[in-house]
């Protein structure tokens, strides 16, 4: 057995059986192993972010990590910013780096680089292995670093050699990942909770892995026992929304508007969430939007028991549950096609159980309101505001769920990413794909003026439109092995979706909403 | 002035006239000052791959480098790979990262990361400019750092905070970069060389900046006068090539055969170049490629005068130069589209002046041969094997240039940064893009051989291929706004590689070749 099979064996040993690929002659010894391990499936991705994002797509559906082959450093850098939105997500993520041989890296061949450096940013767990009798330790251990708690992305970095040498008999056990607890709440954080819950003018942030129906059923009892409000942070990894789940409001993106949505708390009780800062930085506003004297109690950071946390507040309060009250859903909209009609056609032809992968950015402003009444289904954001995650998501969380996904999709995030269609194809994956074209970086106009940088002139006003040359969005699906529509109103959006959702496999619609901010 | 209006004028005082751009947020105050500094044009480009390899693309053909604009971490990892490839080529490159405002950093909002880290693993220099007052001089350090000799990737990393902070008067003047100079051959360096070429059995192998018509007449007298072997290395930077230009032998791709080319040599002499070692390591393959005993003589390393170097060894040997003989030209070929025919098509079609993108990898293996006797030409090839670099460079290299680019890209690696497309449209480039389709990673299906990977299994060869689904290569190059036909015999590729040329802005043909490795 080589190192590679050891590998693909601990890997598959360990409940990892989607491998994302997109391999390089360093990764060839992975590649021929798939052969002998028909339980783990190679999915071909024709370009690096798609198989980074694939694999975070997959865990935040599952909760369980899929791996991600990658070539060498241009390879894992490629992969990267996908890598970061899992990093933020706390997505369980297993990255497989084929290096080059330990004899030859000296040589400084070509594609010789630092990739300990690039993998070191993602601020997660590295290993460089570089012989084949540790292969499957170091596999176990990126499984086990990958699952945490809290999840995070695992990086193990494959020498060539350490992939086709012979692994010795005696280090040929396929070892079992150690799988860490979650850690208990703090009883002093509890009670600080409920003291300043109970006093009124309080909220409860919610985020990371609490945002679960049943978790957001507690969030609630609690709430409405203490009078408290109901946030989620603005970003969710991954949320159950719709009928018969509790619908929080959603913490605002804009720094000046969450400043003024915060503005009346006493108590920010922090559950899977963190102390809610600003995006980005802007002159005159303040960075930290909780109001000064609010007492900020981080009751379950990453790593602690949301649940436990969540159930002591019930018990200490003796808070009950409620079914939360029905929300009208939208008719289907008819007329132009805007960013309201919009959300009005997605609320009103969900089916039950969909995934919604939503890098919509400015053109789903919207949504989060129309959905809320929808038929239950769960959302999975842009957690780490590295553009480019949506297609790749969708991509795995359709894999790993089996359920559909509908990606909504900006016009502008879109390019970054394009070659996840091919993949849905390839994989006839229940994929549908909303591209809301506005041939505009949108949401920079916005940002420009936001940091108050003076009017736009023609250079800099260029630098933030797409419209000149047009995109063809359903070419470019089409070239890619999607069947793509284009949609002028929202009664032709209303059409594409349902016929979409009664279609197995992917498909793509362009829907035209009007130009820029709207 | 803030700190971003003087980091633009810092450019162009220094000659840097272009930037190659992706923003957001962080970036907003340089996009806007922009329209104070005319003299800087900023070319948007969809993906920050696109931006970096076109800068690269830019140095390449000019000598003078652009700058590439890019948005915190991911935004530096999503241009890493063709920065990979820029300082493999030593191309002067100034990459501007915008930060979070310094106060901002340890929030640790969801876009903040380590750019140090995916900064320090170009190797090249990098700094963090906290402060407006520093912008110009840190800028100006950049651009002095890119030069060299040798040049390399400078990544400027600037908080928001010294973007729009107001620069103070008394640190307001413009500063100019400082440009060092090459350094000289060692004279001990270059008797070694005169000694060991005189004995026979010599070879001079030229890279780096050593590739221009002149020094490579100079390198030819050399070699003439010794009977000693002229070899250019595998993927040059940028070479001037065809009529009255000298034709050396290439080093060979394949180590296997490299060996074989390099094993009667007693004296090797590098002159611009590395000594050569393998792309990548193979079981049972030396990585080091001259023979055991070869006596290498790195002359001209980086950062040498590359040009004296040739001169000295000139005057030593009295040699003389002579006007390369006539190399016959293909005549335009007729039939079945191969490997073959379409590198006859190329050589016969082939108008003067200009740059050859060529990230044709397996699909392209005729052509150094065929287009030899082409009119003059330059050659710009994939220096640190990052693939996704042609289209990007074909950029850069026709604004650079102002010259028609033809870039040869084979269907792989075009789906790695297909977005440079769009930017080819919207500044209405003269680049003709021909994809070598085979359909699918043919390198790899080779390289699988060459490592000893066993033969294929359904499972593996799966991931190296593209034929399910079917790419439209032309649908995507008409999505993104430009013209593109289908060639599927050699008599189409003459037809519409001859209307590209005749007509101005980008085209795309899709040259049609049989399946896989041929």
């Amino acid at each position: 057995m080589n190192g590679a099979r050891a590998l693909l064996d601990t890997l598959s040993a360990n409940g990892i059986t989607t491998c994302f690929a997109n391999p390089g002659t360093s990764e060839m010894h992975f590649v021929a192993a798939l052969d002998d391990v028909p339980a783990v499936r190679g999915v071909l991705c024709l370009f690096e972010g798609v198989a980074t994002g694939a694999a975070d797509g997959y865990a935040r559906v599952t909760g369980s990590p899929a791996a991600a082959l990658v070539h060498l450093g241009p390879g894992l850098a490629n992969g990267w910013a996908n890598l970061h939105n899992a990093r933020r997500a706390h997505s369980p993520v297993v990255v497989v780096v084929g290096d080059h041989a330990t004899y030859h890296a000296p040589l400084d061949a070509p594609l010789q680089s630092d990739i300990g450096a690039v993998a070191s940013a993602l601020e997660g767990w590295s290993r460089h292995c570089d012989v084949a009798r540790d292969v499957a330790r170091d596999t176990a251990d990126a499984v086990a670093a990958a699952y945490g708690p809290p999840g995070r992305v695992a990086t193990l970095v494959v020498a060539a050699d350490a992939s086709w040498g012979e692994v010795p008999v005696e280090a040929s056990r396929v070892p079992r990942a150690p799988r860490a607890r979650l850690a208990e709440p703090d009883d002093e954080m509890i009670r600080r909770a409920v003291t300043g819950l109970s006093r009124g003018r309080g909220a409860i942030l919610l985020g990371g892995d609490a945002l679960d129906a049943d978790r957001l059923s507690l969030a609630d009892a609690i709430a409405r026992s203490t009078q408290s409000r109901l946030i989620v942070e603005t970003f969710p990894a991954v949320m159950d929304r719709g009928r018969g789940v509790v619908h929080p409001e959603r913490l605002i993106y804009l720094s000046e508007f969450a400043l003024d949505q915060l503005r009346d708390l006493d108590t920010l009780v922090l559950i899977g969430a963190r102390e809610p800062v600003g995006f980005f930085a802007y002159p005159q506003v303040p960075s930290r939007l909780a109001p000064d004297g609010c007492d900020v109690v981080p009751l379950a950071p990453e790593g602690v028991d949301s649940a436990r946390a969540l159930g002591a507040l019930v018990d200490a309060l003796g808070a009950t549950r409620a079914t939360p009250p029905d929300i009208e859903t939208p008719t289907a909209p008819t007329g132009a096609l805007t960013t309201a009609s919009l959300a009005r056609a997605v609320a009103a032809t969900l089916p039950e159980d969909v995934i919604i992968a939503d890098e919509s950015n400015t053109g789903g402003v919207h949504l989060y309101g129309a959905t809320a009444g929808s038929p239950h289904h769960r959302l999975v954001t842009l957690t780490g505001g590295a553009i480019g995650f949506g297609l790749p998501v969708a991509v795995g969380a359709a894999l790993g769920s089996g359920q559909r996904v509908l990606a909504l999709e900006a016009d502008g995030s879109l390019l970054y990413t394009p070659q996840a269609l091919w993949t849905m194809a390839r994989e006839n994956l229940d994929v549908t794909v909303v591209a809301l074209s506005n041939r505009s970086y949108a949401i920079l106009t916005l940002e420009r003026q936001r940091v108050g940088a003076g009017s736009a002139g023609a250079a800099s006003q260029r630098l933030l439109e797409l419209d000149d040359p047009p995109l063809d969005l359903c070419a470019l699906a089409r070239g890619m092995g999607v069947p793509a529509t284009l949609a002028r109103s929202a009664d032709e959006l209303v059409v594409a979706l349902r016929r979409s959702y009664a279609t197995p496999g992917p498909s793509f619609i362009e829907a035209r909403l009007p130009a820029g901010l709207s």
